[in-house]
């Protein structure tokens, strides 16, 4: 990409490099859900029609991205930015407990879904930040752990198969 | 394989050649479970310290081994030989249905985890036979759909994450 840009699409490049300084001016974080806006309120929590008792916690702004494209989901989201790594100097302030303890102080919410990555990182933020909503008397939930749509079980790996097993759900 | 076989290895063709015809004589299926066996009972069924109580429904031996080496599961199976595919002749009858339909009258069943694959066959599997489970009282379940063990979100398709939220669990 940079050979093309130098040698072929001087013009592109020079727009990039506009489109990117304009970027970093112009966007900032949701003062609510911490989101990347360019507004104060990004545009799903200044929505009106979203439901604003339900909180969906992740990790990276691309999650809000890929769970919006799912479309089953009409709540807020809070975006941490990261995920528990005390080696690199993340704690739990640097994922704006501070800012979610004030959300959660603010009322009104009555579940916050924990959709962190199901890794090792992941599962212990979602430990963490579930200890904060809980102290608020507020319902916390985790995403389902399972065998991914359209999967075959022999592919699946032990850990995950153990975890469906687990979380079987009842027919009724 | 074939070339390494004929070229440079033919006394082990002779072999395998050998070891594929005593198999196809002696490995057929469990009479209870239908799992690939060169005893009348599968090792599974005929050890007393699984609960016989619970029965996993699968389309194939090779989900046995995989559920198997997941070390999570401790009851019995029960294999369908593949999954509900009306074009290919396969309905309800080559899969076993009469068979399990007299597992399930014999008694002692309390539950049946229905562990299809999460395709649309296999669903659609799992809903005919969870209708033959209910017709005698016992509980039907379905593994857990949701994100897999060590993933990522953001790389987790739509209907996965979908799932995921939708079959979230309350933590307590």
């Amino acid at each position: 990409m940079a050979f093309h840009l130098l040698q072929d699409a001087r013009p592109a490049a020079q727009s990039l490099a506009g489109a990117l300084t304009r970027s970093l001016e112009r966007v900032g974080r949701c003062t609510r859900c911490r989101m990347l806006t360019e507004a104060p309120l990004c545009s799903i929590c200044a929505n009106p029609q979203r439901d604003a008792g339900l909180i969906c916690l992740v990790e990276s702004p691309a999650d809000v991205v890929a769970i919006e494209q799912s479309g089953g989901y009409r709540g807020h989201y809070f975006v941490l930015m990261g995920h528990l790594s005390p080696l690199d100097g993340i704690g739990p302030e640097q994922l704006g407990s501070q800012e979610f303890t004030v959300l959660l102080a603010a009322g009104g919410i009555r579940e916050v879904i924990l959709a962190t990555n199901p890794t090792v990182e992941g599962e212990a933020t979602a430990h963490l930040f579930s200890q904060l909503v809980r102290q608020h008397h507020i319902a916390a939930s985790r995403i389902a752990h399972g065998v991914p749509m359209g999967g075959e079980l022999e592919y699946v790996d032990g850990g995950t198969l153990a975890h469906a097993l687990a979380g079987r759900q009842s027919l009724t």
